[in-house]
């Protein structure tokens, strides 16, 4: 049976890269690769710095969300607490985004993984935590993001991203990594 | 204690937005909104036409990944089939790449909801399905995407998503959203 971890394969080999777009978040790249079945293709690839997100999850056995405004998503999204890399490791990220839009610092941390947003041409990878033993601190959220905060049981949160009501991609893998982590069974 | 469907709210107001890039799978604007709260900030948007997904379970409940070579993970990853929309309806999409990536057609076929990728700065939205009762055909795989094809238990495939072995963003959340579609508990 094949593991996750098959043989070493060889990697594309790089033609030509023109930059289209340098942005605040994100850098668009046009580039020429040789794959590694030997066809040449032209690929657009989408820089990211990458992003932390984190369940924090309270003695209650409930989790913190944010009913968040996205203008990618024309709508009102269910998030767990989360912010993009900015230069330093992604649990000080992790840390200071749930401070800064959750008003919570946590003793306990630990690593649920990373997940590649969408690999076709989005570089984004995003770093997931669980953290507990939450304290409140003052937030302090930035005027570009639109929220509000609500605490649901973790079992409820992971029905709806079970059956599709939570629709976030980081949040729903988060929050099922988490249920897992605790030994809540679904 | 709150549902996933607050009570609406306002969206925001675009201002102004400039297509910055149109591209063969996506575009790029700079979009100025004022934001529910007033604020006012200028957004990188990347249109992208989305995806659809499949969770393709065998009679000895395994399911079919890809191990694919992807240049923006700058790597190869575990994935479940997939492909862009392209105009059609998504599980008319699911059936065309389950059938062009991995050489398979399915009597059964089940919604596992929709994910959206990455909605800060991206409006990809895959939709997501589980196909039972498999039948080989001939596959036609397009040059430009390098893979292999392996069969693994869905119980170890869900092991790896929840670890984090698995990473890819709609394959950790098909996964986990179709173990819980044929009562798998985790």
């Amino acid at each position: 049976m094949p593991t996750h971890k098959p043989p070493a394969r060889p990697a594309a080999v790089i033609h030509q890269q023109q930059r289209i777009y340098s942005g605040r978040v994100i850098d668009l790249d046009l580039v020429d690769v040789d794959l590694p079945n030997g066809h040449r293709t032209s690929l657009e690839l989408i820089s990211h710095p990458g992003g932390a997100a984190v369940v924090a999850l309270n003695e209650r056995q409930e989790v913190c969300l944010l009913y968040q405004y996205r203008q990618a998503a024309e709508g009102w999204l269910w998030e767990v607490p989360a912010g993009k890399l900015d230069g330093k490791p992604p649990e000080q990220t992790a840390r200071a985004e749930l401070a800064e839009e959750a008003g919570l610092t946590a003793r306990d941390w630990r690593s649920l993984g990373t997940v590649v947003s969408s690999p076709g041409v989005f570089k984004e990878v995003v770093h997931l935590y669980l953290a507990q033993n939450l304290t409140p601190v003052p937030p302090n959220p930035e005027p570009s993001e639109v929220y509000e905060i609500a605490w649901i049981s973790l079992k409820e949160a992971l029905r709806q991203a079970l059956t599709g009501e939570l629709r976030d991609a980081k949040s729903v893998i988060a929050l099922c990594r988490a249920a897992h982590c605790v030994g809540i069974t679904f």
